[in-house]
This record gives C-alpha cells, structure tokens and sequence, in this order.
C-alpha cells in the first residue's frame, strides 16, 4: 500500500498535472497565424456575432465539457477544497477522452455556495457545450443541477447521481434476467440517500421498480418522522416508499427484499440481513473502498449475485460506463438537456452489450474497456 | 479577399474548434485507471490536502493559464460578446502552446460588470496559475487586473495592456538604436490612450523617457481639462505629461517629437505631421489592419523608421513575442506577481535578440517564429 502510495504521487509529480491542450492544426507560417488568429480570425467571430448559434459551427464549444466541483464531496474523502480535487477532476478529463473523445475540462471552484456556484457556472457557460457537475455534497448538488438545468441552455450532468444511477441500473436489469425476475416485480433496498441513492431512487422508479426504501443516517425514510426538506421531497413526490413506522432501521425493510444496493458505508449489510432477502438475493454493496459487505463475508450468504465499485472484484459498477458515452450522444445531436428518458435509454443500452449466452452472475456488467460501450450509450442517447 | 474569409471559415467549421485536451499519459489497463483515477488518485488529492502548496507538484495548475474575457473589445471588432470572442481566445491558446508550450484555456464570461468578472475569477482561480485577461474594454481593464491582482495569488496579465507595451518598447530599444537616439531623451507621442496606449505610456516611463504626450478621441491629453478618472489617474501619477493647453490635437504636439506611437485608428497621421517630427523620425502605426499612417504615404515623408502591426511588413510589432515566454518564465520561477521590472526585462530581451550588425530600419524587433525569443523572454522574467 506504501508502494501503490509512492507510485501515485510518483506518478503525479513526474508529469506535473494529467491534462494538457493541443492544437488540432499546425501553424508553421505567417499565412498559417493569419487563418487561426489576427486578421482571419475575425471572419469566424464576426460570423458567430450575425448568428450566435455558429458558434457550435466555428469553435470547440459544442465539443468541451466544464467539469464543475467545489471539491465537497471528493471520492470517499469528503469536503477537501477546490485545489485537492483537481487531481480527481484532471482523472475525469482523461476518462472522458479516452473512452469517448470528448473534451472536457475542469473548472474547481473556490466556493461552497449554492448562488455563488450557479451564477459562476452560467458566467462561464459561453466557452463550454455541456457541464458535469462532479463531487458536490448532498443535497447542494441536486439544487444546483436543478436550477442549473432550468437557467442554462446546455445540458447538465452531475455524474455522482445520475452516472452512478445509469450504471447501477444497468447492472441491475441484466442481474434481474440471471436470477429470472422483473424489475415491475422488486422490492429493492437502498442504502445511503445522498446524491448516488436518491438518484438510484428516481431512475428506478422511472423504470417501474415498485418497491423501494432507503435508508440514512437517521434510518428508514418515512413521512412519520421529520427529516431534511430534501428528504422529504423524494417522499412526497413518491419516488422512495415511505416506511409505516417512525425508527425503522435496515433490518426491518431488508426481509424479503429482491435486491440490496448500498451506497453508503463499509459493513453495514450482514450476513443474517442477506439471508433474511428473498430467493437468490441481489447485493450490489457499492461503497468505496470497502463494500457494505466484503466479498469474504458474502460469500457465507445465500446472495447470488454481488456487485461492487471495486476493478479487482467481478461485475464492476464504474461511472466510466456512463458519463462519456452520454456526452458524446448530447454533443451529437445537440441536445439542450439531459432527459431522464435518456439516462433510461442509456441503462439499457449498456446493460444489452452481454447477450443471453455471455449473461452470468459474474458478469452483469460490461468491462470499462470494452469499447463499445461509449458506441451503443453514445447512440442510444442521441436517438 | 473573399476567398480569404471563405478559407478563413472553412477552416474552423472542419475542426470545429482549434484546441482540444490531450492526456499526458497512457490507460491501457484497470491498473493505469487505479492510478490516474479512483482509488489512487486519492493519494495525490490528500498530500493536497495536507498541504495546499502541492497543488503546484500533483496537479497542472501551475501550468495552465486562465485566458479570460467578456469580449467587450476584440481585435478591432469591439464588444462582440462572450461567445463570438472564443475563436480568438482559442486562437490564444495555440499561440500560448506553440510559442511556449504552455496550457492556456479560454474562459468567456457572460457578463461585462467589473465585480461580476473580478469574483468569477477568483472563484475559478484555483485549477490555474495563471491569468492572461484578453480583450476587455479600456478602462474596465485597468480597474479589472489591479483589483485582481491585488487579490489573488497567481499572477494576472493583461495582454492588450502590457504585451503590447512590452514588444512596443523592444522595438523602440533597437529604433533607438538604429537612429542614434536614446529612450532618456525622447519625445514620445501617443495617438490613442486605452489599455494600450496607457500601458506603452507606463512601460516607457518606466523606461526613462522624459517626454511622453497622449491623445485620444477628446484631443491631447491634459490637466486643463476634465477627464474621465482613469485618464486623471494617469496624468495625476505624471505617467503621460500634461499638455499645457485645453484644446490641443495631435498636430500640436508632433512637432519635434521622436517617436510616434499609434495604438488607434487608420490614416490619423498625416504626411505633413511626420515631416514636422524630429530628426530621423520612428513612427510605429500599430492599428490594425489599417495603420494611422500607411505604408505607401509613409515613404512619401521623411520617416526613417515605421513599424506596424501587420505581417506583411516588415518590424511587425507582435504581442505574440511577448506573452508566451512570458508566462513561461512566470510559471518557471513560480512567480506570484508580475512585476513592471519583468516587463522591462522582457523588452530588453526581446530586443538584445538582433545584434549590432542584423539592426537595420527594417529589421529592428524579432519574427513572432524566431524560436529564441520565448525562451529569452522566460529567462529574464523569471531572473
């Protein structure tokens, strides 16, 4: 771990930051300078003066993605500041070029505030043709994706809900066909209600999961008790069941559930939990990097299928599945939002790349590699 | 001239923007992923943590240039906006990666309110290690990098300010000495008096001209008169001299003067002023395209030294001789402040670059693709 450690920061050092811009053209003359900067240049800028839309036509607009955090909610580490998260942020620029060829950069922002964070994102918005939202804490981010997403004309992402909810859904619909059941008949179990549960949550629902309870810190949610106004707003609104009692915890909701899916942290899920689930139960124990149940200890279970964040471990749930793939399909067909019908189209587009033949309960889910994944998301997303 | 535009056009709609982000290094494997990405990167986020410095070391920070603007005042466009100014900013950043390898990025803000502009900066600061604001209208700009510079930690330039000013006096060094004059005696003229004009102002200050008179679109400058504040300022500070008279244009103060400088509009020198100049007159008519006095009149008078800012001259003063190498010193030496000396240094630079023997009237500042002046220019600014 030492040696993972020092190879890290080795890493790092050596290349002082992961990211760099190049030029798709060469330059190499006066007349070269002439055509991409003073005196042609002006012909593309006054052309996107005449007609603001040509923008997309003349520049990289339509091709950049602003990575956006605060730095609040940074992997597993929790609020460590605009400056530590870059190295994560510079992490999911390469990932959006390597698996989709989409650029995107990151933009860390030296603020914790709701407006502050809004108005900052539509100042910047003319350079960049869509904005992933990245590591901000609960329930900020879905404020601001919210109100982003109704003030800016180009599509909004905030990877940590609906990345994570995408992927997992996915996993989920192929995990359903191996153990024979339908996602209109499940009970589920989420536990952790920030960002990646209440979104898991939303595209669930939207896929016609009927029964689902989640959990947070406080425990069951339920309408009985008082909870924080973002809570109770997924409540109301019906997209997680409310439980009949005010101080439910997991074990109550856990029996007879179809599938458990933890976003929260290490060890909660035990073994007589699992067993308590209904017939061939469904664990996909997501937290990083310790899972809400250790691969040693579910194995003393009956669950059938386990899945998890990790990439040593099989049926890996990894955002990468998701995010570059579903920008590449907005750039492509210049969609001005981010739909949840999109989010769906993209779930079972990863979830088809295993055929019937390939299906197991060790392979649910397609390998960040496997480049069709960005293909078939790319274009599911852009249909 | 259509043909131009056309090519111009074509050019950008085939790459659809003229940069894009490269990874410095190769994902191959789960195992590259786990340490450019999650779980290693981690690592690097938390040596950040511990100590924010290392933002310098883990991160590209210290590499990338924030090239900011409102595009309230491109090229010789005017206040075009945020969106058509990308292609100019892109443009930008080719020149930043092709002159000096360095990483500039574009960020085009929607909005022309000073504080607005002031604080999106500073909020976005921390993934940069530098600022390079780019065509924002006089005197906003001036306001805009002294607030900025005051608050923030990396340093801020603004190019239309001080590379103009500081390829200006480079070639103003070897115009001396090509005529025999020297910077401490001249009468310097200044046909336009915004960012640039009030920054060559300040820089040949700084330089030791004695004799520095300014006009603008109300006439010469002067303490007779009122002014707006910015222009107050610089008379209060005896940057540029007070004319002795409410009333006076430029052909009131051209005579005798050595040196005119012209950072305003086409055909405002005539013939007959020139001939009222000094001695072996230097006349740099830097506007663009069309320059205050042009090429085929300037023979016509008894010039003996014209410098413009287009290619297809000869002395082309270029901004492009100044700012790569700039920030490439300043990111060198960790600079946190660009300091006028820096800027002093870089002119003699750029200047020390034609030898005694090379200087002729037509030969007296570098190509923009001599490979030695980024480099010349690094090392002075950041000695």
């Amino acid at each position: 771990m030492a040696d993972f450690k020092e190879k890290v920061l080795n890493l790092h050092e050596k290349y002082q930051g992961k990211i760099e811009i190049t030029s798709k053209l060469r330059i190499n003359s006066k007349e070269d300078l002439a055509l991409v900067y003073s005196p042609g240049v002006a012909e593309a800028s006054l052309a996107i003066k005449e007609n603001k839309e040509d923008v997309y036509k003349y520049t990289s607009k339509g091709k950049f993605v602003a990575i956006v955090t605060d730095g609040s909610a940074v992997l597993g580490l929790g609020d460590i500041g605009p400056e530590a998260a870059l190295p994560v942020m510079e992490g999911k620029a390469l990932l959006f070029k390597k698996f989709a060829g989409v650029d995107a950069f990151p933009i860390c922002l030296k603020t914790k505030d709701v407006d502050e964070i809004v108005n900052t994102v539509k100042l910047i918005a003319p350079g960049f043709g869509g904005v992933n939202l990245e590591d901000i804490s609960f329930p900020r981010c879905v404020e601001i994706e919210e109100r982003l997403k109704k003030e800016l004309d180009i599509p909004v992402f905030h990877d940590d809900q609906h990345g994570t909810a995408i992927v997992t859904l996915a996993a989920l619909i192929n995990a359903c066909k191996v153990v024979g059941k339908k996602l209109e008949n499940l009970k589920v179990v989420i536990s952790g209600f920030g960002a990646a549960g209440s979104a898991i949550a939303r595209l669930l629902r939207k896929a016609s999961v009927p029964s689902i309870y989640a959990t947070n810190r406080r425990g069951v949610l339920s309408k009985l008790k008082e909870n924080d106004p973002m809570v109770d707003r997924f409540l109301e609104k019906g997209i997680v069941d409310s439980y009949n009692k005010k101080d439910g915890k997991l074990e109550d909701i856990i029996k007879d559930a179809d599938v458990f899916i933890g976003v929260s942290v290490a060890d909660v899920l035990t073994k007589e939990m699992v067993n308590m689930m209904a017939d061939k139960p469904i664990v996909f124990a997501l937290a990083n990097p310790n899972p809400e149940i250790s691969s040693i200890e579910v194995k003393k279970t009956k669950a059938y299928i386990y899945a998890t964040g990790r990439s040593d471990l099989p049926n890996q749930i990894n955002n990468v599945l998701a995010f570059p793939g579903l920008f590449k399909g907005v750039f492509a067909c210049k969609a001005k939002q981010i739909t949840e019908e999109m989010l769906l189209d993209a779930s079972h587009a990863i979830a088809s790349l295993i055929t019937k033949e390939e299906l197991s309960k060790d392979y649910i889910i397609p390998s960040p590699f496997d480049e069709r994944v960005a293909l078939v998301v790319s274009k599911a997303v852009s249909k």
